[in-house]
């Protein structure tokens, strides 16, 4: 039963997941309203971009590789869509490079044998800064190289597109790279974009189809106190069982008065790191230090990564010769503080992997919470309660995974794609009703 | 002859060393106008502010040890002065630790019989952070600790007040340093300041006293064309020999209309890194980047450096909990970018000295220009040209040398200090004129 007097879907999240939902949802007609006291500057913001889910499968996460392949399919006309309706210049398609010279050419019908990315049309890497040329991950130590040949072999038996090189063949694709690199392995099909172009995208776009941007925090769910949902309660705000049917604000110190609350027909709760502030969903903050360096020309044509004294860092170059490195895993609370150590890891991590970065003015250091969850894949579906749905939870794949959440929320999934919403299903964690 | 129609000192550069001539001329009754497009931002930000010219000092440079040990003398009175022309709330006096409890008690009469900091007043550490509780050199390898020892011996030659202290005596003072240093040296004397307060309180004081200050960029000297001058010459605005009545100025893109030239009975050349560009003198650029890290509680009670993998690293703790981690030295002209790799070697090396770094928030990161010159001794006094005095050239030391370069510039030296105007004469420099 819709809440009186409201036909609105009210997103509280303005990160790049919450923005794809609010965008999809007005584009398909839907009345969509967004809050976020500080929309594009979380998680978001700090995050490189990487699209990546190939070379980030781990042994026991098949689930978030099939997410993360069906997100990423989804991700060129995710990009020419919204390019389009953000009224970017120029085509916000997607390049491949053609080989180890780093010839960027557009790619006519790149359909790929093991489930990539499909028929990309003949854009150039303009608007988002969406590129496909792979991912490198590089080893430099025996134990290293016998590492990755084993994730190798799982990857193959997975059926995934990866290719085992030597360290000349991984310098010949990236001659920056450290002479000590012993051997490699590349995911020509993985992808990245720049989230911070999406998500200015995002809002642009949505300021055309005329979506209100409430710049509020919002600071509790509103509770249906009549009692009509079997279950409920009219006890108090946080009660867990009444229908959801709107969301309390807290104006900004000092900001514009907003209302004091929006009612609702459907509160999705994209919050990110803080959605267990608003309700009772496992999810926890993880700290991630990231740097941005500032390169004449690019040092390298795809992302590289790496394991370097045990901690994993990575390489994304931007088509601005923009070179990203990150990043931290800590789980220190809410905490964003960029520290010592945590810059100096990055550092030294990425002169191991490129000795040139030392040359390179560092543009930008930040740190984001991600939302992590008990076992790493996203909290996306309709809670236990009436009028609350989910789409929270993506830890690492915010990013990667926006074209998809957006479809399963919108309710816009492929036929190949049905089981996919079991998988990221809230129902699967007991707290959450 | 003075220029018709003006008697003013035109004090062009206002970084510590040209506000604190500026403010000790205005003190004095002199009309006096400053000209710097952006004030108190170059190498005067960026620096650290240590007042150390004991344990700086090198086996060649006696002359600056002398310039260095005169003007640490003067920096109470010149603290305390400038503390009350600036309206600074509590006495900007100097405090010493009473020793390694760490306990700041305030010294009635803490005469030195090495010639270090007088008596000086019951000040706490207020106003301009200026505390003189000596810096800690510390030494890791055997071959770090043989080379402190001669220079230690060095010192005592020189009559200096050093102490040799063994690893576990350093790690006393300083609980914070790491377990592998060996031994060190400690130059109780030595003091240091926070020069962001002193130029903040220059720049108060001088508005306090009527001065104005003008923002542009002094673009050229003006020059006396009558040939009113022995030697002189008409040809054009460059020119060697014709005495100097003025600057010229160019406006800031953007900013307000300044008069286009400010005629003057005196132009003080005090623009550091920049000074070459309006006259011939001898100086170049030596960047620095330097990184300032938050602390909750201070990690160190006094200033410690040492020697890491070759290079030279400092930390300088502010009242605040503020740790200054300084510096690199690099020749690479007008270069001001913050790179990966000086910010890589300033981490690395700090964490080597005292572990407790990482922790740390990373406050503030920039790079500045210092003032080189051929003999590290800055350029004080008149220049070959009627009408033009330099004090410049003050490399790593204008912080310290600020209170005697105004000293010598308004010609308030104490008997004792006869000599000092010599050393630092431009006169030694063939190509100054």
């Amino acid at each position: 039963m819709p809440a009186k007097g409201a036909h609105v879907d009210v997103i509280v999240g303005g990160g790049i997941v919450g923005l794809s939902i609010a965008w999809r949802l007005a584009r398909s007609g839907r009345p969509v309203t967004v809050v976020d006291p500080a929309p594009a500057s979380g998680a978001s913001y700090a995050a490189a971009g990487m699209l990546a889910p190939v070379s980030e499968v781990t042994y026991t996460e098949t689930p978030l590789l099939r997410l993360g392949m069906a997100s990423l399919r989804r991700w060129p006309s995710f990009a020419a869509e919204l390019a389009e309706d953000a009224g970017l210049t120029g085509n916000a398609g997607l390049t491949r490079n053609s080989g180890p010279t780093g010839d960027a050419e557009p790619t006519g019908d790149a359909g790929s044998p093991h489930g990539g990315l499909g028929a990309i049309g003949d854009g150039a890497r303009l608007g988002l800064d969406l590129r496909a040329d792979g991912t490198l991950d590089v080893a430099f130590g025996a134990d290293d190289l016998a590492t990755l040949d084993e994730l190798a072999t799982y990857m193959e038996k997975l059926g995934l597109p990866v290719e085992r090189l030597t360290g000349r063949e991984c310098r010949r694709l990236e001659p920056m790279l450290a002479p000590s690199v012993r051997g490699g392995l590349l995911a020509p099909e993985d992808a990245w974009v720049d989230p911070r172009r999406v998500t200015a995208a995002l809002l642009a776009a949505l300021d055309r189809l005329h979506v209100p941007l409430v710049r509020a925090r919002a600071a509790g769910l509103l509770r249906d106190r009549d009692g009509s949902v079997a279950g409920g309660s009219v006890a108090g705000d946080r009660v867990v069982g009444g229908r959801v049917v709107g969301v309390r604000l807290e104006p900004p110190p000092g900001g514009p008065e907003p209302p004091s609350e929006i009612r609702a027909e459907r509160v999705v709760l994209a919050a990110g790191a803080w959605s267990g502030e608003l309700a009772e969903v496992p999810v926890r903050p993880i700290k991630g230090q990231i740097m941005r360096l500032r390169s004449p020309q690019p040092l390298l044509s795809r992302c590289v990564r790496g394991t370097v004294h045990g901690s994993y860092v990575y390489l994304v170059p931007r088509g601005d010769g923009e070179l990203v490195v990150g990043a931290t895993q800590e789980e220190l609370g809410f905490d964003t503080r960029v520290t010592a150590g945590g810059l100096y890891e990055l550092l030294r991590d990425a002169r191991e992997l490129v000795p040139g970065v030392t040359e390179l003015e560092v543009a930008d250091v930040v740190a984001g919470l991600r939302p992590g969850t008990p076992d790493n894949v996203p909290i996306i579906g309709p809670s236990g309660t009436p009028g609350l749905d989910l789409a929270t939870g993506h830890y690492r794949g915010g990013v990667l995974l926006a074209p998809l959440t957006a479809a399963l929320m919108v309710g816009d999934l492929g036929g190949e794609e049905g089981e996919l919403a079991a998988l990221c299903s809230p129902g699967r964690f007991q707290e959450i009703s």
